[in-house]
């Protein structure tokens, strides 16, 4: 916050020469931060201040909005020359937020071949991979030496995301090794590449979903990760900062699902009032026409909750036990489902592990109810028309709800990964609905037989 | 999974040279995996198969239970083989989920200074930077040319969990500048560190919370991390694939919490049955209690109810959007502070944003619950006692619930974090039942009022 009084004083007084040497003494993170705080009108001005190494990197850290802002104040040279710094998987996420006159203004400023690379990675699914690859990796051939391995660094380094791990490929550009330059380092200069590479290569396929591939990076400590194509030629690398992204991202977009919101990738405090009303309206729509059918149950059932009354007080703490049992397996499993450790082929261990964790939980729950109905409603409070039967009608159906609920929250999630939904939309609104139908059918039909109602 | 009934035929038909050719053809992590599928008593053998250095890497990578079990097998010059080719980091990890007896063998192995470095690592709290950092990186000087720490790197290299970060101090240790193995590689040989070195360096402190510190990764794109002690003496480093483990934790973490799960980091389907219930059984018992004060509200206006019998079913409406509207306040709140988006000085923005928002939702719901009501239950259905008064009382309780629920689920979470309490707390036990006793509250206060029970 002092940077940014700083930066204001000295712009309203300006001080730009200050201006500049304030800012080469931050780095483009922070730089980027502070231009979202001054005067629009200002920001042109400032960025130009910036060296064109600087520029670039502040330029891909501000928010789209704010990069607009700049493309349509830039003239043609400016523009080419922050997207000749760029590497290529930042100018496509910036393209990807662009209009397009804004992206043909960009694309007409640059070179043939990385417009290819460009409209190659544009064109892949969104959540695969190939999105979020980028092309601009150190390739060495096995017969160098290590000398010329690193000559090769020295020279084509500067341009590419990541030199610390080299791919090695086959004259067809099929990838056979993965060097890294602590190995490079710490071998002799007269060996070979294809000495010392690692051939047991741990890769990716451009289509594969980039969430599994982030995984891949937790579970084996990666720095890079190789995409290779259907001819397992390599077309790309994946580097940790992106994986870290998409997993934050992923694990965020599950939150907001399980919360029963459309996922966006914005701020909290960015996002317009309209448009987080608008991601969390819908569900909470269909959240409310579906438990006006649980409204309709109770209905059904007016005159047997008139003949009993004391039926009534209980079905708040059934149906929300049952929610709250059923979201806590939901939420294991689904977790379980997208770091990778849960599978489909787990389906079955999956329910007989719910099912004795639900038969522990209906136990536990239903005689510690019982007991408390017992003591408290009917021996101190002498609740009228509250018998031992209510007590035993309301804690079987207890039992059964929590059993049901367990099932229910742990098995949904996984068959919606299979029919390639996403698990954790299961939550909020079905689970919770099922759930709530399912206790009080439970509820009246147990409370009719037993009752005599 | 063929990996593994060849590991196991060969086991079976006794070819331990080639079960060696075999594990030398994988990774660490994967013979770590397959480990633990072969049976415990031909573990030990297996694992004597490995040379030292590939051994040590596959002991980091096994749960514990397994790495147990192989230290009771091994005799002491095995035991201290395998740690000496340990990172202290890891070395931590290991020891502090070891009983007192094997922790004194483990640590009577290693030399003095390990030994100091262990101890202090391990009376950082365990949400502290210094709990995760290492003490092995590289150490520069500013005097040095580039080419002397290259020499430095190549000598020492082999020892450090990275070298393409590399930390230069001051004689009194103070931290003065980083500078990568990229910059000296792309820079002249003759230039000295203190020339290319980069001094705006984001650091830690060792008692910063793990949490902010993984987030610093994320927003900066960090390989590594120097912390600092309270004299800004450079203590040591964390690496990134340690702040993957910190984000997917933490996440995960908010997720059990939120969804009323005691938290554990075992995997799902490696935790016993009777684990899976102590994590989760104390706060459904928590909820159905209180979940019964909602049944007692009910049970007070029973009279009100059997006069209106056309309310009770719109009980479980009123709750459950209620309860759905605050966890999407209450979610995103403790996304947003979990990922230093959001902070306690936010507090009146975010408040301020939620009543519009809620407004919003609250005029949008209960318009179209009152149309739904008169439209369908009341023209359509000719429910008994329902009339346009009753479809009054229940929208306005529905619209005052809902701006209720917004309000309190974006305050409570902000006000945890204030007291040092997990914002993620909030969410289930919490935030329910108050959002569960207000909505009906407001429903009999308003019917009592306006329909003159």
């Amino acid at each position: 916050m002092e940077d940014l009084e700083l930066l204001t004083e000295l712009l309203t007084d300006k001080k730009y020469s200050q201006v500049r040497t304030f800012l080469l003494s931050q780095n483009a993170i922070d730089i980027a931060y502070l231009l979202t705080e001054i005067p629009p009108e200002k920001l042109l001005l400032v960025f130009r201040l910036l060296p064109k190494e600087l520029a670039a990197e502040v330029f891909v850290e501000m928010d789209s909005d704010q990069q607009m802002l700049l493309i349509k104040g830039f003239n043609d040279t400016e523009l080419h020359a922050v997207f000749n710094e760029l590497f290529v998987d930042d100018t496509v996420d910036i393209i990807e937020e662009m209009p397009a006159n804004v992206v043909k203004r960009i694309l007409a400023g640059t070179d043939a071949e990385t417009r290819k690379s460009i409209n190659e990675i544009l064109n892949y699914p969104d959540d695969s991979a190939g999105s979020i690859m980028t092309v601009e990796f150190v390739h060495l051939k096995p017969a160098m030496t290590i000398h010329q391995a690193l000559s090769v660094i020295k020279k084509t380094g500067v341009d590419k995301e990541t030199i610390y791990t080299c791919y090695v490929t086959d004259p067809n550009r099929h990838l056979i090794g993965v060097v890294t330059v602590k190995d490079m380092l710490l071998s002799e200069e007269n060996a070979t590449i294809g000495d010392i590479m690692e051939e047991n290569i741990i890769h990716a396929h451009t289509l594969d979903d980039r969430e599994e591939v982030a995984n891949l990076f937790r579970e084996y400590g990666l720095m890079a990760l190789p995409v290779v194509d259907n001819e397992d030629r390599l077309v790309g690398i994946v580097t940790y900062d992106d994986a870290i992204d998409v997993l934050v991202e992923e694990s965020d977009e599950d939150a907001q699902v399980m919360a029963a919101i459309t996922p966006s990738a914005k701020p909290y405090l960015k996002t317009g009032v309209f448009d987080i009303w608008k991601n969390r309206i819908p569900w909470l729509l269909i959240m409310m026409l579906s438990a006006t059918f649980t409204g309709m149950i109770i209905s059904g059932f007016e005159s047997a909750l008139a003949a009993q009354v004391a039926l009534t007080a209980f079905i708040p703490m059934l149906m929300s036990t049952g929610g709250n049992t059923g979201s806590q397996s939901s939420t294991t499993v689904i977790r379980g489902l997208s770091m990778g450790e849960v599978e489909f082929s787990d389906i079955f261990r999956v329910i007989w592990k719910e099912i004795r964790v639900g038969v522990l939980c209906a136990v536990t729950l239903a005689g510690a109810n019982f007991i408390k109905i017992w003591l408290f409603d009917i021996l101190l409070l002498k609740t009228e028309g509250l018998t031992l039967w209510v007590d035993a009608v309301v804690c079987i159906t207890l039992a059964l709800t929590v059993i049901t609920a367990k099932l229910v929250g742990c098995t949904l999630p996984i068959l919606a990964k299979k029919i390639k939904l996403d698990p954790a939309v299961m939550a909020a609104p079905f689970i919770t609905t099922i759930l709530d139908a399912v206790s009080l059918l439970i509820y009246f039909a147990l409370a009719s037989a037993i009752l005599d109602l």
